[in-house]
């Protein structure tokens, strides 16, 4: 018998919708934020922030040909305003219940006119509407459409809402939130922990990363979205590559850094595998690495400010043990949630103060002399972590301190 | 031996990178049609355009993050305005050899001046540049940022260019384009056929996805994106759906509607599975459809309009033999390449003039009474073909005519 004449082995992870309670309790949470920020109305486009609200179950990505918005007042239900049919997907998988709707795919008007009349006829003259227009922000419908929109509902104004809105609303996970997280990092580290036997020298990076998809798939994992992995002799150049026909072999170092989703909720963290056995440089820069992501991960509680992080690494990272120096890769780390990656950096400059709920990507980098050549290299590690009333609980399982090793 | 002890039977297709030419041809035809329509630049910012024109080879989806932008003049090099660190990674993994950039992430200005001051530098104070703001467009920065670059370029102009440029330069595929998708939609064919084999009564939604899922993974499809599935018994009643822990049983009728990646080129068409011996009604609405998408297939052909398609389906769905009638999905087909639908619809209203290298995919539904209580059950088919010279080259392997029955 072989995997092909039986699935029994398909895992899928037990999982129950959220309640209705959980999306009562987002947009209660937003109105708070709007009345402290003078809002009279948000309207949601964008496909995550949708999410956030409504719980849409559709699979990613949302069509460009059919735009979806929710519009929410400051008090009442909010509005779904949709092409027909979308209507009723949304009536029957959600909790929404208002809607307007347009005959789409409609290229000359979708959803212009509706979402403009929509806007008019529910909000005041003077009516400050907040929708996605700040940092790391995505429109949800074309800005041709949304220029249009925004000249029709005149005097009523549009304003960012992502900086004074979503972001820090969405930057604080709730208990389901970050349950779903732990979910998707906990099989990940499991997918990752399984490779160095399964992995062996003569495969390319290409199948490597194969085996590593599968072996997220088979326990469950929906989508293996970002599979960013690099290999060489004695390390890697950069942090990004695509994996390619090229054979792994002794004193090969590669690296995986792979984003997955279940149930729309993001793991993000990144492993390295040596080849044979490793070489003393990049083992030094493997285990100072580690270490750094250790002080990060130590320095964790609510209170601090994101950047304090960056300063734990650093100075693991600066020290006189370490024959390299931090990287430039401009961060390590940041945020994730429904994306990946979500605000804020970790970065020197990042005033951001922790709070509970909230999750940081652990990641720092530095740069270190190759034992073969001496061209510089870069080592990353990854970890995930969620900030607790007390400091941090660890979500990935950490990986080993003795770089792991295929033979 | 399990699946888990050997990864042998995983496999990979092969694949080789597009050569420079044909991003030069890609660049050469968007200048064509530049000058045809008084541009004086184009500036890239969308996920799938930047692909097209660069041939970042990047793992989707490009992070919100460090947005990624291309300045196409109308004569010299394509200009790269990137974050520090992604100028090294395409400089190496593609043809783009001018960068100018910015040390990212940097929330309180990503791009924002290094885009406008080289806007301001390169081009001359009257200029009309084009980027994507029009009919299912997105762009790839906030717009808060846009109209901030917009304001700065000032008396230099933005214009949408997705109509008169991305839209109809992306329709026609190269030879190269058509190969990928073809692939794609071969393997992905395969993946279908193997399903009445694997599939059982007892198995949930959930499971029969997965499966499907797996089958396309281990044929080395790189992601299954778009996994729309529903059943019922005696079929469905909306053509949207995500795969739910309901146990499928005799009678039921199993829609899933796949929408998968290979190299970044999609495939995407639907198939129907019965459970036990399908009711009559089941069998007929299935029987009519399938021919409609005969018609549909049979009409293509270069010179006529998009619209044409839909009548000739149409003509098929409100015939004497269909006890039910056609839906009111809105459209019954669209076109697809890097992206998922792209235009231009198979609607009534839509003139489009089909030409060689356009693919079409075929997407009739019908509208039917259940056997079982009467009520409303709809009925989708979809097969991907390209206009060739003469007519329609298949590329999905076609549904039987007879309903796939799972025992």
């Amino acid at each position: 018998m072989t995997a092909m004449d039986d699935s029994s082995f398909l895992k899928t992870i037990p999982y129950a919708p959220f309640l209705q309670v959980e999306y009562e309790n987002r947009v209660e949470q937003a109105r708070r934020l709007m009345k402290q920020r003078g809002f009279d109305a948000l309207l949601v486009t964008s496909e995550h922030n949708l999410r956030y609200f409504v719980g849409d179950p559709s699979a990613t990505p949302i069509q460009t040909t059919r735009p979806r918005f929710l519009l929410i007042p400051t008090s009442g239900d909010p509005v779904a305003i949709v092409p027909t049919g979308v209507d009723d997907f949304l009536r029957e998988t959600t909790w929404i219940r208002n809607f307007r709707t347009w005959p789409g795919p409609n290229p000359k008007d979708e959803g212009v006119s509706v979402l403009a009349e929509s806007l008019r006829g529910l909000l005041p003259d003077n009516a400050k509407v907040g929708t996605e227009l700040g940092p790391e922000s995505r429109l949800g419908l074309p800005t041709g459409d949304f220029l249009r929109v925004a000249d029709a509902i005149n005097p009523r104004t549009f304003a960012d809402a992502s900086d004074p809105i979503f972001t820090p609303l969405r930057m604080i996970k709730s208990p389901l939130e970050i349950d779903r997280i732990r979910t998707v990092c906990r099989v990940v580290s499991e997918a990752f922990e399984s490779l160095p036997a399964k992995l062996r020298c003569g495969m390319t990076e290409r199948e490597a990363c194969r085996v590593f998809e599968f072996e997220c798939f088979i326990r469950g994992i929906d989508k293996t979205t970002k599979i960013n992995s690099i290999s060489g002799r004695g390390g890697y150049t950069r942090p990004y590559g695509v994996p390619s026909d090229k054979v792994l072999s002794d004193g090969d170092l590669l690296y995986i850094d792979a984003g997955c989703m279940f149930d729309f909720y993001w793991s993000d963290f990144c492993r390295q595998f040596a080849f044979g056995r490793p070489d003393p440089h990049t083992q030094d820069a493997y285990e100072i690495v580690w270490d750094a992501t250790e002080a990060g991960i130590a320095a964790v509680k609510p209170g601090i400010e994101i950047c304090d992080l960056w300063t734990a690494m650093s100075d693991v990272l600066s020290g006189p043990k370490n024959r390299g120096k931090p990287s430039t890769v401009g961060r390590m780390g940041h945020s994730m949630g429904l994306w990946m990656p979500e605000l804020p950096s970790v970065q020197p400059q990042d005033k951001t103060v922790l709070k509970p709920g909230m999750i940081v990507n652990i990641e720092p980098s530095t740069v270190y002399p190759s034992y073969f050549d001496g061209s510089p290299m870069m080592m990353v590690h990854e970890e995930v972590v969620v900030v607790t009333e007390i400091g941090a609980e660890l979500l990935s399982s950490r990986t080993p301190r003795a770089l792991p090793v295929v033979v």
